[in-house]
């Protein structure tokens, strides 16, 4: 069963040039320490290295090429290995001889680095020997070695080069020797998740299966034991490894308070969440392990149903970068991680292959559509790691608790995880677009793609133009079809008034078309502008709404609304404009009427008044989408609005 | 010019009785390590000592009558000293045997921990000597001689024994002979300022003018090198007294960063810039220091027109325990510590020391009535760091950054500056009542009391007494009167409708009542409810009020109306209405009528929704005073609540 899906939707075209032109070159630069920035804490806190990026020095190091300390976090190789894969990801898309020779210079240095066992872990190689695999609350290891088979996978998808496969499964192979159940080894998995996800998708270009059980070892290992990292640190301060003291370690922070089949609520670090999830999810449906899956549904249903922001975003704070408690959406303090969104999109993805249901669908395109994009700037050198919902710059500088929410991207962080890990997401996009269960096509996105599915032996090619504007119409031809073939395209929860040019029946939020030659058929639709309104519960909305057109969410920018925002109310549902802008390029729009509060003489001095009298002043309110806020200046920028009561 | 005030009011005098019948056994006790209780951290930190208090412990081991190390703080001393001086005061109200003898066990105690050259601080005694005076931005060396010369004086006040008065004098010619802009000595003051405002009151209980210099010094030093804090740590390290690397130390954090006189902005720890902007005005009034009155006036106003609570607290994050910037109030993050509200009345006094103004007057009855007696419960034994002004239990337990807002008073803390403070501060409320300026006699609180006032060489004698029921009532009666005695009685912002039964000019808020003999005068008064609006920029009040009657400012606790309080909306001016409470006693509630928002059917499990049908149902809002909350059950909290729109 193979699928073949080329996005051409201009929309993403227009991120992948960045990416290839501007991101990869700049991430090339920085990694190589010759990128002329001022790399930024991803808050005020001593302890983050912001110095340099240092991270193909750690591979030189380690490779005997160059003589040196390492620097930088334990997880510092990552960055080279999630550059690697967006680089052989934008290759795959557009194959160019200067990408080539840039990979390959990355591939021949981390062949060197790796140790003849196969371990490879440039701060462990350099300073600490001896505590290999001896600190994994911590190390990084496990996780560095997923991205490296992530890594490892693209380059081989991309090259056909399998040089990196090699330096993969003898890792893996080390790896092996050192875990398991059995006497001797070590019984318990990484603090950070990643390797089980990566595990999987080595299976999937080498066939091995011991792979996919090795991804099931760890997330079954897990929180079993939930005293494993702390009776590690001790074994080590008693074998004269380490110092003590011991560290008090936050099990709930790594999801090892108890086995995942246990873990009911989402807790502690997003990121690290999502990507167990979505690996609980893959193994699931490779070994069609039904208790997984309903592990994996139960996470997904406390973060969806009360976990999750409008606009994609996880985590509800910056202490832990971690989930709080249920409805508990803070919009100017939450973290909502670019890589959390990027999780979250793993985990959409993967729950898809268990089962079809149109709320994974809409994660994935909202996470993408938001959180994600807002990640980068759009000239492909800056990023956020954390996307708020409402920012107001002087409390970014001026209240410490803030300090993790900025009003512009950065061009690069101490903890560099998320620039890459946008860039190797959206050029691997064609991923998410379909899935084929049953011998039946599903199509989750309004995007325009050329896909081949081989289908019951025959090769089906599927050709999908979409329009956005004032109506929404997507073209979908069907080539090849011999036998009755069954296409089910999402209806997406933003369109209304849906038209077909050809027989469809509604069911479960897909138009199922069925056919028995080839064919073709249009969908039109309106595509209103939708007013949200938040659980009762998540107090922060209480009396505002968000507005979203198409997959889109939108904020108000100062730039476009002058400045308090907060003292804005929206008195009618905006109406969709075109807006050509210099710097933002084209888009849609949305303006309306509103009221803002104004600071009258009354006020004076006062920071207090009696019976005030509130007076209000009519105003035109612009909305953009949110993904391309802080593009233009540095100001204040919401999305949840206040509205006019009974609007 | 003399001044015997004596408060008869039965509103403080429960507090005074609490205070002596429980506060101050409970504290001897946990300040003995003999409390059977458990304390708690102030917020969720690794570093802050919490197994015991140790403080009488540390003072034995300085004294060499125990063996053993120093536990706690840096300051831990002074939890002693002050609770000395709060018993000195209680013991000035009601004299008795007990009292006398537990005082007399610490006055020897600490007699005995004095180093002959007059040095007293247990940690640096104990455990650095090398390190006197040495690391001054964190040591609280000269913070704790602050309050060991504050207990002396108020020793002195109520026993009429010096013997604390020479400790106290024999500490300060150590400290005069180790600091001055001399050759070779301190060129700077300690990180926390305190001992500015104690040596004030040597000053006025010994007479000599040295000590307002020395407090004037320390004043003046500050912040004139802000290096200095920093190079005292070097030259340690250099000279192998201590090791690196070097702290950074925040010089804003100590309102060090530069010259008092060039200090336009409230920043850094609220209790340490209000305790120096006391001291500050308190040299002015003493020293005729209009520079040092306008210095300390710009920071007033900074506080009050722009970073003050309507509740009278200060400092708006737990970061630093500190001031952010011009109308950032957060309900729910802030820290409004006890202390700080304390040191804002201390600063308020001091300003009416040099010139009446009715604004000070109003802040001494916010903080006191509202914040300060806040910190504490009616039981004397459980007590407030942070007040908030927004409680959600859930979220104090699982959000860490509101770890700080907690939602019960706990017994003790690691760091437990509020307690003694409050205990201290309720004891010496006749400070607070009136004022004599120019031979007049000024009463800024609507309180009983009698009081004698030495006037030209003739003994006034007030006595006033007032009702706050339905109807406000002050009767004050006049006596001794020898010539034109003038005397100025506030009116409240929170009273209207004044009728006074003899002639009164009204004049900047005071009622001028000038009499030639023996007289008496009655107000009587409305007493309205209040609602109070914030200024537009204060971004978390937006489309909330905050009620108060008299110098009560009210909240809603989940006690009286069931939980989601952020769901409800006022839809009237609520009514007074006497309540008389089991756990709470008799006081004045507010009642009226709202409307909550009903979490309806079409929720279901959806987190979000399109047009949302709001629905809402009546309610019946009990408010209670602010100061009384967190007494009957843990449950949510608010003072600024929702109202109606024009309402």
């Amino acid at each position: 069963m193979s699928v073949d899906v080329t996005i051409t939707d201009a929309f993403w075209e227009r991120y992948t040039k960045i990416i290839r032109n501007e991101m990869i070159p700049f991430q090339w630069d920085v990694l190589h320490d010759k990128a002329d920035i001022v790399i930024d804490k991803e808050r005020d806190a001593d302890y983050i290295p912001s110095e340099k990026s240092h991270a193909i020095e750690n591979l030189k190091i380690a490779a005997g090429k160059k003589e040196g300390h390492h620097y930088g976090w334990l997880f510092q190789d990552s960055d080279v290995y999630k550059w690697l894969e967006s680089a052989a990801n934008s290759y795959a898309l557009n194959p160019d001889a200067e990408l080539l020779d840039m990979m390959d210079e990355v591939v021949s240095l981390i062949v060197d680095a790796q140790e003849d066992d196969g371990y490879l872990s440039t701060y462990y190689q350099i300073e600490a020997p001896e505590l290999r695999f001896r600190r994994l609350f911590e190390s990084h290891e496990l996780y560095c070695a997923g991205h490296l088979i992530e890594a490892s996978v693209a380059h081989y998808k991309a090259t056909g080069s399998d040089k990196l496969i090699e330096v993969s499964e003898k890792f893996v192979k080390c790896i092996k020797e050192n875990f398991g159940s059995e006497e001797g080894k070590i019984n318990g998995a990484d603090g950070h998740q990643e390797i089980e996800l990566a595990l999987i998708k080595l299976y999937e270009v080498t066939g091995k299966k011991e792979y996919v059980d090795l991804s099931q070892w760890f997330l079954e290992i897990r929180g079993v034991d939930p005293d494993f990292y702390t009776k590690q640190v001790q074994e080590n301060i008693e074998k004269g490894l380490s110092e003590g003291p011991l560290p008090r370690i936050d099990t709930t922070y790594l999801q090892a308070h108890k086995p995942v089949f246990e873990q009911e609520e989402p807790v502690g670090h997003a990121v690290r969440l999502v990507y167990m999830a979505a690996a609980m999810a893959e193994v699931a449906s490779i070994h069609e392990d039904d208790n997984m899956f309903q592990a994996a549904q139960r996470l997904w249903n406390g973060i969806i149903k009360k976990r999750y922001y409008i606009t994609g975003g996880i985590g509800s704070t910056v202490h832990g970068e971690a989930f709080t408690f249920d409805y508990d959406l803070p919009n100017d303090t939450m973290y909502c991680e670019t890589c959390a969104s990027i999780g979250l999109l793993f985990f959409a993805r993967s729950m898809l292959n268990n089962h079809i249901d149109v709320e994974y669908a809409e994660v994935i395109e909202r996470t993408l559509y938001n959180t994600i994009i807002s990640g980068m700037a759009l000239d492909g050198k800056h990023f956020f790691y954390v996307n708020p919902l409402e920012v107001n710059p002087k409390a970014s500088r001026k209240d410490p608790g803030k300090s993790h929410v900025k009003p512009s991207r950065p061009s690069w962080f101490g903890c560099a995880c998320c620039p890459p890990n946008i860039a190797r997401t959206l050029t691997s996009l064609n991923n998410y677009v379909t899935s084929v269960k049953n011998n039946n096509i599903y199509i989750h996105l309004f995007t325009d793609f050329e896909g081949d599915f081989d289908i019951n032996g025959h090769s089906i090619h599927l050709s999908q133009i979409t329009e956005l504007k004032d109506l929404g119409r997507t073209t979908l031809a069907v080539e090849g079809v011999k036998e009755e073939t069954i296409i089910y395209i999402r209806l997406p929860e933003w369109g209304s008034s849906f038209s077909f040019s050809k027989e469809t029946t509604i069911k479960d939020g897909y138009a199922e078309y069925s056919i028995k030659e080839d064919d073709s058929l249009v969908i039109e639709f309106d595509i209103p502008v939708l007013m949200w309104e938040s659980h009762p519960l998540v107090r922060d909305n209480r009396g505002k709404v968000a507005l979203q057109r198409g997959p889109f969410v939108y904020c108000l920018e100062e730039e476009d609304n002058s400045s308090h925002l907060h003292l804005s109310t929206l008195l009618e549902k905006p109406k969709a404009q075109s807006i050509e802008d210099e710097k933002l390029g084209e888009f849609v729009g949305l303006k309306g009427k509103g009221k803002k509060l104004v600071i009258n003489q009354s006020w004076g001095n006062k920071l207090y008044q009696v019976d005030a009298k509130d007076t209000f002043e009519e105003i035109d309110l612009t909305f953009i989408p949110y993904h391309l806020w802080a593009n233009r200046s540095v100001g204040e920028m919401i999305v949840w609005v206040n509205r006019e009561e009974g609007m």
